[in-house]
C-alpha cells in the first residue's frame, strides 16, 4: 500500500500587472491579473522538501513583470504564450505550464490622452496550456469572457418540462431571463500560436455575436439560447474548435401585488440572489481536434 | 445611573425590486436596491417587546414592490421621497424616514426592444431623509455615485510633503493616479421634493463634470483634485449645497526591474490592494443652508 | 457664492500588521488589520497642492509597523491610542486622529508552541479619536465586536406590530431569530488612556455577556433582544458610557412542504440573502457624559 | 462540419437548507448550502428548446428541502448520495446526478438548548457523483473541508530552489508559513454508499489530523508540508483513496524597519493578499482504485 505523488501544480497567482504604453502622448493601458504555475516532476520537493528543481514562485512573479517590458503585451494570448513557452524552458522537470490572464477593459474620457473610466460590460481572459519540449511543444489556448450581465425582459418562456411529484412550478410563456454569462472556448490546436489567428479580431467579434444572439433568440429555455449562441459562434469562426458556457439563472420572481389590490401583468419582479440555476452546456463540432490539456484547471479541485 | 433607549433605526434592507415597462414593444427597465428604514420613538419595542407602534420590516418590503407599479419609477430621488413620506404617515411613532436606492444601470444590446447589458461605469444613489409632519414636514435629498473607477497614466505629482522619523516615501512628479470614487452631493434644500430639480439632469451633469475635471485637472495630490472637481460641481450646479468625496489612493507601484537589467521608465506596475491611501473632503458654500438630517446614516455605526 | 473645504480626512486604510513574540519558544501573535487617518486645517493641500502640512499616508504606514515593534501590542486600545497621539504630535495642521484597528483571532493547534488556527466567532475592534494639545488633549474609544453569528431555533415570537394596507407578514410565536452582530460601545471618557481600564478584560466579559443574553432573553422582537443585551452590559460594566448595536435579521422562512403532502412543524428553514431586517439601536446612560468626537467616522459618507 | 452539443449539466445551485431538530427540548440544527444537478443526454432540450426530459431546477430545489425533513439530515454524505439517487432515477435521460453540499457548523452559546453562535475553523463539504441504473448504479464520494486558515510563525524553511536569471528571492531559514486550506479527499468507491464508512468519524479524524500535521511538521516547502498531510492521512484512513490540496502560500512579508533604526528579528510583518503562491498537490496510494466521475465538477468551466 505504498504512497506517491499524483497530479500536482504550484505558482503565483494574481499577479497585477498594469503596462502602460507611453512612447507617444497618447498613453495606451493594458490592466492584467496573470496567474502563472508549473506542474511535473515535482517528487522531490514534496517528498524529502529538496527544492532543486523548483523555479520559485517568486521568479515566476518576476518575469510577469519583466516581460511586460520585454516582451510587451499585446494580445494577452501572445503573452500568455510567450510566458508559458518560457517557464516550461526555464523548469526542466516540469512537464506543462499553465498561464493564465484577465484583463480589465478602460475607455477614455472624453477621448483623453492619459484620463481613463474602467468599462464594465464582461471580462477578457485566456487560460493558455504549454507542454512538450522541442518537436513536441503543444500549446493549447483557450479563451473567454466572464461577467457579462445580460437581461430580456421578455422573449423568454420555460413549459412543457418534465414533473415528478416534488414539481410545483408553473409552466410560463414570458419571463425575464438574465444571466451573468461566462462562455470559454478552444482555439483550433493547428494554428495556436504560430500567428494565424487574430486574437484580438476574434474575441472582438465572438463577444458580439454572444449579444446580438442573446438577445435575438426566442428563448423556450437558457439552455436553447446557450445553443444558439455557441452555434453562431463556431458556424461563423472557424478558428473555434469547441465552446462552454456556464450561465447562472438569475432569477427575477413576479412579486404578488394582489393583497394589496394591485394588478402585475409582469411588470415588478424581484431580482434573487440563491439558489440560482445553474445551466453548463458545451457546443462542439463533428470533428473538434485534439482538446489535449486545453481544459486543464488544477488537478482536480474545480 | 438608569438606562434608557438612545438613537435607533429599523428597516428593510436591499430589497432588489426591478420594474419593466412595457407599455410598448420597447421595454424599460429600472433595476433598484430599496433599503428602507423608520427612526423614532421605539421605546415600547424595545423595552418591553410591545410591537403595537412598530410597522413591520416586511410590510416596508411589500410597499416599496407595491409602490413600483401604484407609484411607478422615475428618478430614483421621486421614488425614495415618495416612498419616505409614505412610511412617515404610515407611522406615527416616527420621527424620521430615510430611503436609500442604488440603480444598476443597463443599456440595450444593438439598440434592442427588450434584451440589455449591464453597463458598468459608476451606480447611481440617492439617500433621501424626511422628517415632521404636516406644515413642519421636510425632505433632505442626497445623491451620488458610486464605483466610478478612474486612472491617469500621467499628470500626476506628489511632492514637497511634511517629514518625520518614519517618511520613507520619495517625492515624485510623475505617476499613476487611480482611485474608485465615490461622490455624494446634497441638494440644496428649498427645492427639495418640490419638482424644481431635475434630478436625472442633474446626475447626469455631475457624473459628466467629475469625469472631465478629474482628467484635465494637472494633479498635485488627490487632495487637490478632489477640491477641484467639487468645486466644478458646486459651480455649474446652483441646486447642490455641498458635496463629498471619499477616495481610496488605488496604489500603481513602478516594478524595479533593475535588477534583470531592465529599465522601467513608468511603464510597468503593480496594482496593490490593500494598504490604501484613503482621501475623504467636503466642498461647501460658504451659505450651505441647513443639513439637518441629510446626511443621517445609522445611529453610530458609520 | 464662495466655495470652501469642509470637513476633511486622510490616512492609510487597512495595514495588515502581524506581530509575533517570539522571546521564548511559546510564540504569541497579534494579527491586525490597521487604518489611521488625520483630519484638520488642510486647506492648502486640497486648494493649491502645496502638501507642507500634510504628513504622507505612507508615512503613516510605516509608523504603524514600526510602532509594533518600537512599542510592541498589548491590547488593540493602547496601540491604536498610542499611534494616535503620535500622529496628532506629529503633524501640527491637524485637529483629530482616528485610529481604527480589527484583531483576528489565532487559536493554538493542540497547544503548540507556534502553530494556530483561526478561530471564527467574531472579530474584536475598536476605534479612537484623539484630538487636542498639550492639556486640552482627549482620547475617546469605541471598542466593539463585528461578525459574531448568533442563532436560536425558538424562544422568538413576532407579533402584535401596527398593520397597514401592505402588511401581510403572519403573527408568530416561534420563530428563528438569527443575526450577524455588530456591538459597539464606547468607554467612559474619564478612565481613557489613564491605564484604569483593562481592555482585555472589559472585551472579554462583555463578548461573554452579549452571548449569554442573546441565548436567555425570550425575544418578543430582535430590538427587545438587543435593548436586554445593552442594558445587561451597562449594567455590569460602569466602563462603559453607552452601547450601539447594528443586526441584521437574517431572515430563516420556513418552507411550504404540503404540496407534497409533509408536514413541517418548524423544522426545515431557507436561510434567505436579501432583502433582510436590519435593526439598529443605542442602550445609553441617563449621564453618559460627552461623546465628543467618539463615533466620528468620516466626514459624511456613512 | 456539424455542430452539436457536448458535455453538459444544469441544476439549483446554493440551496441554503436549515434544518432543526426539536424533537426534544435539546434542538440539534443543520445548516446547509446544497448545490444539485443532472447531466445526460439532454439534446432536445438545448437544440430545438423542447423540455420533456428536464426536471426542472425548481424541482431540484424543491426536493431538496422535502428530502431535510422526509430522509432527514445526518452526515452531508448520506443526504448527498439519497438525493443523487433519486434525482437519476427521476430523470430517465440524466446519465449523472452531481450533488455538492456545504456544511456551517455551529456550537452551543453555554451549552445552551437552543442558542448557538457559529464556529469558525473551517467548513466541511462533500461531493457525491451517482451514475448508473440497477445493477450498473455508482456513487462516488469526495468530501473535504475549506477555509482551514491555519499559521506557523517558525518552523519553516525555504532554500535551494532553482535559480534563473529572474530569481530575485533570498534563501531563508525562519519564516512564516501561512494557508488557508482546501483540502478534499476521494473515500474509496467499494464502501461507498453501503454504511461501511462513518462519515461523521471519518471526517473528524482527519481534520484533527490535518492540523496536528501540519503544527508538527518541520516545513523546507509548503509542498513538503502539504505531502507529509496527505501521507499522514492516507496512512491512517484506509477508507481514503487518495487526497487533494489547494493551497494558497499566504505570504507574510518581513518588513524593513531599518530607515528607523529599528531591528526586526522575525517579528513584525506584513500580510499580503495578492500575488500569493498556490501550490496544488494530489496524494495517492499505488493502487488508488477508479475514480470514475469522483472529480467531475462542470464541463470544462473549472
Amino acid at each position: 500500500m505504498a504512497i506517491h505523488l499524483g497530479a500536482n501544480q504550484y505558482g503565483k497567482a494574481e499577479n497585477r500587472v498594469v503596462r502602460v504604453y507611453r512612447d507617444t502622448p497618447r498613453h495606451q493601458i493594458r490592466d492584467l491579473n496573470v496567474s502563472t504555475s508549473l506542474r511535473g516532476s515535482f517528487e522531490a520537493a514534496h517528498t524529502t522538501g529538496d527544492q532543486a528543481d523548483v523555479l520559485p514562485t517568486d521568479t515566476q512573479k518576476n518575469t510577469a513583470f519583466a516581460f511586460a517590458k520585454e516582451k510587451g503585451i499585446g494580445a494577452i494570448e501572445d503573452y500568455a504564450l510567450t510566458l508559458g513557452a518560457h517557464f516550461l524552458d526555464a523548469s526542466p522537470a516540469a512537464e506543462g505550464a499553465r498561464i493564465e490572464v484577465e484583463e480589465y477593459a478602460w475607455e477614455r474620457i472624453d477621448d483623453h490622452d492619459h484620463a481613463f473610466v474602467r468599462a464594465g460590460t464582461g471580462v477578457r481572459n485566456t487560460v493558455v496550456n504549454v507542454e512538450g519540449r522541442g518537436a513536441q511543444r503543444k500549446a493549447y489556448v483557450v479563451s473567454g469572457i466572464s461577467d457579462l450581465v445580460v437581461l430580456k425582459s421578455t422573449g423568454s418562456e420555460f413549459h412543457g418540462f418534465l414533473k415528478d411529484r416534488y414539481t410545483t412550478l408553473q409552466e410560463t410563456d414570458d419571463r425575464i431571463l438574465a444571466t451573468s454569462l461566462v462562455a470559454r472556448w478552444r482555439y483550433d490546436a493547428s494554428p495556436t500560436g504560430d500567428g494565424s489567428v487574430d486574437w484580438d479580431k476574434s474575441y472582438d467579434g465572438i463577444k458580439r455575436l454572444l449579444l446580438e444572439r442573446f438577445a435575438n433568440i426566442h428563448s423556450l429555455a437558457l439552455q436553447q439560447t446557450l445553443y444558439g449562441m455557441g452555434s453562431a459562434v463556431l458556424e461563423a469562426h472557424p478558428e473555434v474548435a469547441e465552446i462552454k458556457f456556464s450561465a447562472p439563472n438569475k432569477h427575477h420572481f413576479l412579486v404578488d401585488l394582489s393583497p394589496f389590490g394591485v394588478e402585475n401583468p409582469g411588470e415588478v419582479f424581484i431580482a434573487a440572489d440563491r439558489p440560482y440555476g445553474l445551466i453548463e452546456a458545451t457546443v462542439t463540432r463533428d470533428d473538434a481536434g485534439d482538446a489535449g490539456s486545453a481544459w486543464h484547471a488544477t488537478p482536480g479541485f474545480c
